[in-house]
């Protein structure tokens, strides 16, 4: 499920307290939190993986609903939006990033949510490395209010209003909003296709659908080889269409833009297309990446990032 | 690769720090950490998977070998290892799960390392609910040298010993080894088969080796879904046979001791027999599993754990 804010019952007792757990800061606006680098959070790369980001990303969203007191059901909702059967799901993501640590670094999240449109809500993130204060990561997030019943869409009721807006942070998104348009891949325009992936049991939350994250690496199963062992991930927009569920067989689908895997050596930056979809074609994520050589980034070059807004 | 022990350069300034880096307590041969269990670690039971469990154990390992400053060429091998191009690889895991942490509680996991015959190392785990103080799961590996280059095993040279054997504590195995022999499953004896597993990029850790706890993910994927869904897993014994590389194609056997799944309600426990092999039938991984009924453990029947020694 799209990242649901979704947590347990309150334990204050476990809240503000030592490194680990987050604390608010800025006006009570801005919801803070470390975390060290783990062994098993870096790739082969030596460094954190997107996934692992995006999960700190996760992490920090909750801890910061978890602290404010604002929870209903137990499923992420406020008392408000529980008594409608209204949950948060994510429509959009857009994520940069200059540097990715590695194993023993601490980095520190900072959260903060936003109004966006009538009916919706924006959560950004900004990632420091602790030691040197660099900004090393960029994500902005875009969400809609559903029927966790009927999976239909919903206007953000006025009692919910009422409870969210007092902690909105009246600023511009951390990451522009890429508003170009993600083309519809097919089997002709994708050059690179993975079917039958599956579910692993350990890919489901709690509502035992898949959690937003592992549908990166499911896009990355697509990605070509030679991309994932010369580039790293600079950029990534995804567009949230659709649920995916434990039975559910996914297609991902890839293609290069301009020269190709071919060029890649010449041209440096690469930017990638992605479909995740159901066998019967229903769209579930559409995904924009671009891709900088590895090693790049520590010769000054993340000024030049030709992509989403940053 | 089996949990080869693998590090970075010594960063003295990370370690014996605040919460989450850990420290040495008991005289200098404990090597203590906690963490606390995130909102990504947790899966369709809310409870932390085991997975989750096995990289805080990896974690604390390397941590506790980082802390005593017995690094050589930053490839898990001691000064005296890395000059003989010897590295150290998991032989057998056994791990006893009394109670899965949930998101937000706080484990305490204590490791140390003790002798194993002449030429092995044994390392064990204790893992305390920070809260309550009780113990939750407990863990012991026996660990075994291997010639980097040739992958052969390797005696334990004098000039290592006398390096290593001053972190030695003198104490029984915290686990009882379980010496039944792990049968040999095929297509006959085996009735789930899951085919065609191979690694996905984020599975591979820094030496591009499937990480094994990666494997653990593999064993479930051929247990019958009953079982993951009401039941946990209680006890695991795996003894690794041979590594896996990112274009391995691996196949997943599980067979179901006694009754099997049309009786578990009937009979509580059940007991599993798995292996990994490649599609040579050449064996990677072989494994036990006891499993229970979920929320056994809270009226107190862990007392009854039928097997692996308890």
């Amino acid at each position: 499920q799209w990242m649901m804010l979704d947590w347990k019952p309150k334990r204050p007792d476990m809240l503000g307290g030592p490194f680990g757990f987050g604390r608010i800061v800025q006006d009570g606006l801005v919801f803070r939190e470390n975390f060290s680098i783990r062994s098993y959070e870096i790739g082969a790369d030596r460094t954190a993986s997107i996934e692992t980001l995006m999960n700190h990303l996760q992490e920090t969203a909750l801890n910061h609903v978890k602290s404010v007191g604002l929870l209903g059901d137990g499923f992420g909702s406020t008392p408000e939006m529980a008594k409608r059967n209204l949950i948060w799901v994510v429509s959009k993501m857009q994520v940069l990033v200059d540097r990715y640590p590695t194993w023993g670094d601490v980095v520190q999240v900072d959260t903060w949510v936003a109004a966006s449109g009538k009916n919706g809500m924006r959560r950004d993130w900004l990632v420091r490395d602790c030691k040197t204060g660099d900004v090393i990561t960029r994500a902005s997030s875009l969400w809609v209010m559903m029927n966790k019943e009927t999976r239909r869409l919903s206007k953000i009721p006025d009692e919910v209003r009422a409870e969210i807006e007092g902690y909105y942070l009246d600023s511009p998104p951390i990451v522009d909003e890429d508003g170009r348009k993600l083309p519809k891949l097919d089997d002709k325009t994708a050059k690179y296709i993975r079917t039958g992936l599956t579910p692993r049991w350990s890919d489901l939350d709690v509502n035992q659908h898949v959690n937003n994250v592992k549908y990166i690496g499911w896009i990355l199963e697509s990605a070509p080889l030679p991309i994932l062992e010369s580039h790293e991930l600079a950029a990534m927009t995804l567009e949230y269409r659709r649920e995916c569920r434990k039975d559910s067989v996914v297609q991902s689908l890839t293609s290069v833009l301009g020269s190709g895997v071919g060029d890649m050596a010449i041209s440096g930056y690469v930017e990638c297309q992605h479909l995740l979809r159901l066998e019967d074609g229903a769209e579930i994520v559409k995904g924009r990446t671009v891709w900088r050589p590895k090693y790049a980034n520590r010769i000054g070059s993340m000024g030049q990032l030709p992509a989403a807004g940053a």
